[in-house]
C-alpha cells in the first residue's frame, strides 16, 4: 500500500555506499518524474543523474558536505528552465501536434496565449514558476522511490549557483532546484532512522468548508 | 504498478458530477499529502477541502469557470503559509520534541538557525519557499489519487487573491497555491481522455554525467 511506503520513507541521513540501486528501479523513478503533470504540459525541468565521482565530490562541497551526495547510489539533480522562451513553448506545442497527429484551433489559440503571456515576462518570474513544476516532479519521484523501497533524501541545502557551474547548467538554460540522492539506508549509522516521523495532526493540516 | 497508474491519470477535463469519491480514498489522498516531506519538516502548507456548493460556485467563477471545480466530487485547495514566523517555526520544533520525547543540542541549534535565517527574511520570499513545499504535497497527492484510481485535475488557472478572499485565507496567514478537484472522469464528455499523453522523450528529459 502506498501509505505504508510513504511512512517507511524518511530523509535518509546515512546511505550505505556499497549498495547500488538497480537500473530498473532508477528508471522507474525517472519515468515517474517524466510523467509528472506540469503547468500547460510544458515540463519545464530536467533531471541530471550524476554518476561521476569527481563531480559528485564537488557538488558535496557545494552542499554543506552532506555525505549522501557522494555515498548514495545515484545523485539526481532537478533543474528548472531559467526562463520560458518562444522556442521552448513552441517545441512543446509542436511535439504535442506531432504525437497526436494534427492540431486544432483551440490548441493553437492556447499556444498564442502562452507565448503572449510568458515570453515577455521577467525571466526570474518565469524561473520561479518553472521551479514549482520541478517540485511536482520531486514529489512524484520521492513517492516512486518509496514505492520501490529505494531511499532518498530531498535536499535544498546547497549553493545553486555553484552546482549550476559544476554541471554547466547555465549554458543549457537551466538552474538547479533540488538534489535527490537515492540509495539504501545504513541503519546502523543513521541517527534519524529510528526517530519518530513527525507531522502536524490531520486536524491541523486539513480543514473542511 | 505505480507507473501504470501514472499513465492512467490525466488532467481530467470533465468530471462525472454523480460519482462521489469514497471517504476512504479521500482520506488516503489527504494522508499522503500530510506525509509529504518538506524543507526542515516545517510543513508550511495546508489543504482545505471545499464541499459547500455555494463556495465552490464562487471559486469556479474565480477559476475561469472551469467546470471540474463544481462537478468534481471534492475540491482540494492547497494553501501555503504567507510567511515563516517565529511562532510557526517554534510550534513545529516543539511538536517534534513532544512526539520524540525530548530534545538535543543539535536540534535546538538548528531551530535557532532557522529562526535567524527565516524570520527576518522578506515575507514574499518566505511565501515562495513555502509554496514550493506545497507543490511537493501536490505531486504526492496526485500520485496517491492515481494510485486509488481517483481522477484529479491540478489547476493553477485561478485568481489566488479572489480564492483567498472566498475562503478567508488571509486571516489564517495562508495563500492559495493550487486547486485540485478530484472525482471520476466522464469519459463521454471529456475531449482530452482519448488523446495521447505527451511528454518529452527520456533522452530529452534525463541526462547523465
Amino acid at each position: 500500500m502506498l501509505l505504508e511506503k510513504l511512512n517507511w520513507r524518511y530523509a535518509t541521513k546515512k546511505m550505505n555506499p556499497d549498495k547500488k540501486v538497480s537500473e530498473d528501479k532508477l528508471n522507474a523513478i525517472l519515468e515517474a518524474a517524466r510523467l509528472a503533470p506540469t503547468s500547460s504540459g510544458l515540463q519545464p525541468f530536467e533531471i541530471i543523474v550524476v554518476n561521476d565521482p569527481d563531480t559528485r565530490a564537488k557538488i558535496r562541497e557545494a552542499a554543506w558536505d552532506q555525505a549522501q551526495v557522494t555515498e548514495g547510489s545515484h545523485l539526481l539533480v532537478f533543474a528548472a528552465w531559467d526562463n520560458y522562451t518562444a522556442d521552448r513553448i513552441n517545441a512543446m506545442f509542436d511535439l504535442v501536434n506531432e504525437e497526436r497527429g494534427g492540431t486544432n484551433e483551440g490548441w493553437e489559440a492556447y499556444r498564442q496565449k502562452l507565448l503572449a503571456g510568458y515570453v515577455p515576462r521577467d525571466a526570474e518570474e518565469n524561473y520561479q514558476h518553472a521551479a514549482r513544476q520541478a517540485y511536482i516532479g520531486l514529489g512524484i519521484a520521492l513517492t516512486a522511490a518509496a514505492f520501490e523501497e529505494v531511499d532518498a533524501t530531498p535536499m535544498e541545502g546547497f549553493d545553486p549557483a555553484k552546482v549550476d557551474e559544476i554541471l554547466g547548467l547555465k549554458e543549457r538554460g537551466l538552474r538547479s532546484v533540488t538534489l535527490m540522492p537515492i540509495g539504501q539506508r545504513d541503519s546502523e549509522g543513521d541517527w534519524l532512522v529510528n526517530l519518530k516521523k513527525v507531522r502536524r495532526a490531520k486536524e491541523d493540516f486539513v480543514s473542511v468548508v
